[in-house]
């Protein structure tokens, strides 16, 4: 069919043009359905719009498409129904039930970063997932496709790695374990993400001690010359279909199925050469993973596909049903970890931080099996580790003799205080993220949440028992308010119960 | 947060805004994540697109949105993430596994119909429905928040209607069920669909005999008036969420999850106010049910939502392991309903039409169980559904005497012949179909396939068994080499199998 150009400005995340409606059926096209517009031997493939704003004579052509084909608005084109590219027919096979193989995920793969699958394709792959679980055969060939269509960097000798699976605020364990690993003379190039519906990410904590933008190159550098770094791997372009499923689908709906989180996780340690991982999975009430049977099942497909890979991959199954440490948001969350990487700071951040790091000493040799945590306590309490951090700080354009006290934490602050005589018998993750976001965390990075006391803690009425700082009194007043409903900290009389309940 | 306001002009399916990339981290907002963007105390919600066409300082909003906030471009707006609607959570909770209420399904329903759901989320919503499959009762409360977001008519009298679930080729019987049913004086106000991705829907052929575009109450003059009408369903907006779901998620995906059809179908008879139904099942090879137990299944739901619903279903479990009759394409199909009115036609083709309208007269009363297809038959050979088709043509603006040689059959052929002796052992329906539409049906009219012989006939070598007919010269020529390589009708020789099959 033959239809004259017409410049519109469209924005879509691929090639899209826009055509009357009354064209679907001479065209045998749905809304978002692909066309073919060629002119003189000179064609484009781009998705389809309807919309009654133009007429059934014009095809609506932004001025970027415009040139790629070499025309001008009032020429005419040549339009034709073409069929979508191969992936989108694994796709629905998919959905059907069927497995697909290595070229079938390349081929998805890099259509996905490619930008030629529409919001209803891509979301269709990942929901696939849930209808049709995918074996871990399925899961490698994706892992590999997500890989080789990303930057790689090669370190040239072997890599010490470390993930969580998140879930738990309050988790700065890697600004421990970083300067642990590498103090000990191994490699620990980490790579952390941003918060989006989190109060902090690693990379949003880490921000407030150093830069944590940097080019692939600039990456490599800093990981040689000190032995670690704690980077944002957002830009890195280490996984780009990961990101962009992340982005486009992921948060959108709030999902993250286990086989595209495996993938994600390990596609991102691939880029990198890591060949030694240990996999942090925070395990209990309002965690990700809510049993320790869940956590078995989870650590087994990760150590099984890490062999498939050729990652050794160690899983730690840590406490998860209320946050690491007691700092929760950017400054606070940094000014925890440099106060235990000076000796001070909560135990229970330590002691997980050294347990993870002890399992990586121990693969690497420097320990053996069961003393890794000696070892890796032995490089904190030496103050080897603080050095290294140090050194990680000025590498990424920090101040490396930062004090705890030079970080700026928010100068409005609310306390919530102990109702009566008890002990504490829970601290919501769930609420405790909502108040520190509330009051402004990660944006503001002096804005979250201290907690006085945990799971266990003796208090007396009238205790404090959590702190909320904020960078604005509205705010604020805002995640006070929200604390007050959401109780974050449960304070339970010792007196649970008394027969009889009369009188 | 304060932005400027910069024109762009997107095109998307819901009000949607362009914003730096840079900016999501700050608004922590996700790509499609939801703004408010407010002025003097008017606010408008907006869906985001990310791009690095426009600056940090900027938020691109499109003239209309910009009209409806009463703001011009230079003017600042203040803009925030604002939660999705409570549809997006109730969509949220069914991918995880939650069963939804009443009033959840009216929600997303009407966000449906309203615009406000993305891609992302709609294909959500109808992808959950493999994963976690709908009960009755959630079919049902999805049936009847589509009907009551879309136009109503009321009959005031009993009302009769047929529905097929379709994937066979050829499936002209509502030409003659319609006919025979209100020529006994019941009411059967038929709704038909186009085709999108077969060589013919009924809308379409009947559109060779007359128009089938009409207004709700130009539809409901007609049917009143001679007691039935064929007519095109897909601008009367009897259930706008349907043709939504239809044209954004399923037919891009080629699916239709078993619950998304059973609501659909249902919404629309109970739009028209059908009391009584019958549902036609093609079962076999190639359909879409290919085993027995499967249509019983499949009739069981829709015989229990009809109870749930009020609506008497009954169900005709039909042969679908080839085309009905021998025609297919929209010209060639009038043809040859036309001829099967006029006493001539396959066998097959009156066979099933009155089976199925026999159980109608019996639902009705007017013929006794068992007995409802000879009165059938009888209403077909006396003529007296004849005379009632030509009533029903004038009504829809066609010419009431039509003959079925008038009816325009394209003038390019190409015929197959019998490679050997034998008997036909098969007939797809996929490649039936693919032939008719490489040959330019449906959008070509006089376009199709005419088939010379069906399973089981028994043909001599060189026999004719089956007619391309095109309006284009050039399309003959696909469709005809598209036939040699799919070859839709097997012949194979009474000889099956020789032993021993050395000499």
């Amino acid at each position: 069919m033959k239809l004259k150009v017409r410049t519109v400005e469209l924005y879509a995340k691929f090639p899209t043009v826009l055509l009357n409606p009354s064209l679907q059926f001479k065209l045998g096209i749905h809304e978002g359905g692909r066309l073919k517009i060629e002119r003189d031997g000179r064609w484009i493939v781009a998705t389809t719009y309807l919309s009654n704003d133009i007429s059934s004579l014009n095809i609506g052509i932004p001025k970027i498409l415009q040139g790629e084909l070499k025309v001008k608005p009032g020429q005419y084109v040549e339009v034709n129904y073409t069929p979508p590219p191969k992936s989108v027919d694994y796709i629905r096979s998919r959905l059907k039930g069927a497995k697909l193989g290595k070229e079938e995920y390349l081929e998805i793969v890099r259509s996905i970063v490619g930008g030629s699958l529409t919001d209803v394709e891509l979301t269709a792959f990942i929901l696939s997932q849930y209808s049709n679980r995918m074996s871990l055969e399925e899961v490698k060939y994706l892992t590999e496709a997500m890989v080789s269509t990303g930057v790689k960097v090669d370190f040239n000798r072997p890599v010490y790695d470390k993930h969580s699976i998140g879930g738990v605020p309050g988790n700065k364990v890697t600004l421990l374990i970083v300067p642990i690993i590498a103090a000990a003379g191994l490699l620990i190039p980490k790579t952390s993400s941003r918060a989006i519906t989190s109060p902090s990410g690693t990379a949003d904590t880490m921000e407030v001690l150093a830069d944590v933008e940097f080019t692939p190159n600039e990456f490599k550098e800093i990981a040689q010359k000190v032995g670690g770094c704690i980077i944002w791997g957002g830009k890195l372009g280490f996984s780009p279909a990961d990101d962009i499923i992340i982005s486009r689908v992921e948060h959108p709906l709030d999902i993250d199925p286990e086989s595209q989180m495996l993938a994600s996780i390990l596609s991102k340690k691939l880029a990198v050469g890591a060949d030694f991982l240990v996999i942090d999975i925070p395990t209990g009430k309002g965690a990700k993973v809510e049993t320790l049977d869940e956590a078995r099942d989870l650590s087994a497909k990760f150590t099984e596909l890490g062999r498939m890979l050729g990652i050794r991959i160690i899983c730690g199954v840590t406490y998860g049903s209320q946050p690491v440490g007691h700092a929760i948001g950017p400054a606070l969350e940094a000014k925890e970890a440099l106060e235990a990487l000076m000796g001070g700071g909560p135990h229970s951040l330590k002691e997980k931080s050294t347990a993870l790091a002890g399992i990586l000493l121990e693969m690497a040799g420097l320990a053996s099996r069961g003393n890794g945590k000696d070892v890796a306590d032995e490089l904190l309490n030496s103050g080897k580790a603080l050095q290294k951090m140090r050194e990680i700080i000025e590498a990424q354009g920090g101040d490396p003799n930062v004090k705890p006290e030079d970080l700026p934490i928010g100068e409005y602050k609310a306390t919530l205080y102990a109702p009566c005589d008890g002990y504490i018998a829970e601290v919501s993750n769930f609420a405790v993220s909502a108040v520190a976001k509330a009051a402004g965390a990660p944006t503001d990075k002096g804005a979250g949440v201290l907690l006085k006391g945990k799971r266990g803690y003796v208090v007396e009425k009238g205790d404090p028992i959590m702190e909320i700082y904020a960078e604005y009194e509205s705010k604020l007043e805002v995640a006070y308010n929200l604390a007050l409903k959401l109780q974050p900290v449960t304070v339970e009389g010792m007196l649970l119960h008394r027969f009889p309940d009369s009188i």
